[in-house]
């Protein structure tokens, strides 16, 4: 079997890129370890970035989310029982975020790529990439009981922070940034509409709560909870109770109740693998780096290097230039460490670290009010949530 | 003895205050334990923030500052050898700062307090306050080898960390917010032109360095050092080369040498006293908070305090409401977390800790490029240093 673009991996990274390189003209091979159902259901971020947005719809993926998706025009801060909306368009000249979930856009994307793409095999399992710093790369993996080989121009590892692309950069050329917190999210879905229209990020002295939502009539929250806590643990009436106190207001704002039909536990790490390229293996997503959930920049980041990757394949075809492609680690890693920034300053500034100091407290207290009244502050949280630019 | 107010301690908070007590008609005696020589020969801050300079000359007490001090409007961020320079009138509409060393401030207040002033007793040790709960609180002092009585209608206790007035408020009352650092600032005065004609805040792996100034011809420089350092223990020869090294750019910017007439050590602290009023006793400047000094917040956190002060009780003088005093701790301590939080943020993301993990370092990195690229990131870092308004 043969490709110009192997792409291990049918999450958002690799089912877009393979859209976008069928787009261009380029022919491109998913594999896939899971089946079909499971990558349809996983539940994970929910939360598109305007650039996200744009390039979805300029790969003609966007017609549903048109349709069902929730334009947000900003978030709410909530501290100390006082409420402040950040206004996303007012500061930013006019970007927003749009609340489609993960999920969504890969259903999208399959039903596309199945439709009009090249060859997308699910349960194919990739055992290894070979021969990243030759011109002939290649992904050794086993589908329908067999092992195989994809020979290939270019391998893109959009596999995940557990797959196997990553393996194949030489250790002695790796380096590793890694910072773990002590807390994770519990996440539940509920059938009851989302007690609020945009979503509420809220620091108390108990730990951060967010108010997220799936569907105007399925609300999706969390509530930050120590490291290695066991979802199963925590009963439904505790979850509400908990959230009802982390989202209490000085007004009358009121936290509705429904019947939760999820349960989960979300660990919280920063990592980042430098570089995302060895040879003609691309690294992509969480294949190359991970971030904490708060501020929603995970899914956004993979589509930055798809998209990356993607314009410099096509430049090279276009010009017989390599120098797009030569660049695409220093290009994606500019983004990635202002999205980790980004976060990881998102994740200080709302969650209680168990060890959390008085002074520590009244800090993230004034970063909440500096944000609430300086233009400038809330103008750098508001850009930074609605995406860096794709430059 | 009697007074309208009681001031404990000269530096720039007492001696400020007891200028703008004047221009409005306020009787008030200031005790200050050191003599003057001491007074005016201490080194600390020297950059007094847009509104302190408004202040100064507000209060008649900023003609030789207008003549010799430096206007600055912007300083340089320097990290990974190259170098960013933070605009201010651009970011905030033209505000700017002034450098003009705080014994210098003082020197200038001392000569106008004695010419014109009350009392300003240097040699004065307060020992205690008394009363400060009552309508009639006081300061018991030894001058001149003997114990006296300083009855006043309200005391000011601008004595700084160590002074005695914040231990006139009860334990049970009182309430602090502490953060200290595993380093410290190795300061120099040399005589040698300034290298660069606006202050430089240089990021290093090897630490923090700040290039700043005196005047046209005396420079002064810091090197982070680790907590504890003996200023003796760096030779002349071996800073200009660790400076050398940390300020290296990819241009051929040069630092200059010159003989080196001062070396010390400061301490890196945050410091918070909640309230900053008990009683009639109000608490100003170090008495209350200390900020680490990358920033320069500290003089001017002092200024503000005071003014907050005087204001309130003006206010009532004229009025008879005993409004803004009573608001004095919840005004003063807005303005005070800001500045916490700012020289917290600058200090971080210019030094490196000791065990500074290699995700820290690249943050620190992302900070200081998003302050370089992004107008509005940069906007709120030129409105923190040039400060925040004394509403």
């Amino acid at each position: 079997m043969r490709t110009t673009v192997g792409i291990i991996g049918a999450g958002p990274a690799g089912l877009l890129l393979a859209r976008l390189l069928h787009n261009a003209g380029i022919d491109s091979v998913v594999l896939e370890s899971r089946d079909r159902a499971y990558v349809e259901q996983r539940q994970r971020a929910g939360i598109l970035e305007q650039g996200t947005v744009d390039v979805l719809r300029a790969a003609g993926a966007a017609e549903r989310m048109d349709r069902e998706g929730l334009r947000h025009d900003g978030i709410e801060l909530r501290y100390a029982r006082k409420r402040h909306r950040v206004d996303f368009p007012a500061l930013t000249g006019g970007r927003s975020v749009m609340v489609y979930a993960q999920t969504e856009v890969c259903k999208d994307l399959i039903a596309l790529q199945l439709k009009e793409g090249g060859p997308l095999l699910f349960e194919a399992e990739a055992l290894a990439v070979e021969g990243a710093d030759t011109t002939g790369p290649s992904v050794r993996f086993r589908h329908e009981g067999r092992e195989s080989v994809l020979e290939c121009d270019y391998v893109v590892g959009c596999d995940g922070f557990w797959g196997v692309a990553r393996q194949a950069v030489p250790a002695p050329l790796s380096r590793v940034f890694e910072r773990t917190y002590p807390f994770g999210w519990l996440g539940i879905l509920a059938d009851v509409p989302p007690s609020h229209d945009e979503l509420v990020y809220a620091r108390h002295d108990r730990g951060f709560a967010l108010l997220s939502m799936r569907s105007p009539s399925v609300s999706r929250l969390y509530l930050q909870v120590p490291d290695g806590t066991d979802a199963e643990s925590w009963g439904d009436e505790e979850i509400w109770a908990e959230l009802e106190r982390r989202f209490e207001t000085e007004d009358d704002w009121r936290l509705e109740r429904g019947p939760i039909t999820q349960k989960s536990v979300t660990p919280m790490r920063s990592y980042v693998h430098e570089p995302m390229r060895y040879g003609r293996l691309f690294l992509a997503g969480d294949a190359a780096h991970i971030v904490p959930p708060t501020g929603a920049k995970g899914l956004n980041l993979a589509v930055g290097d798809v998209v990356t990757f993607a314009r410099a394949l096509t430049h090279q075809k276009e010009t017989g230039s390599a120098q797009l492609l030569d660049a695409y680690s220093e290009t994606c890693l500019r983004r990635v460490w202002q999205a980790e920034r980004f976060s990881y300053d998102m994740t200080t500034m709302l969650h209680r670290a168990p060890d959390a100091t008085a002074f520590e407290d009244r800090l993230q207290l004034a970063r909440l009010e500096r944000v609430a009244s300086s233009r400038a502050a809330g103008t750098d949280l508001a850009e930074g949530y609605t995406g860096f630019p794709l430059d």
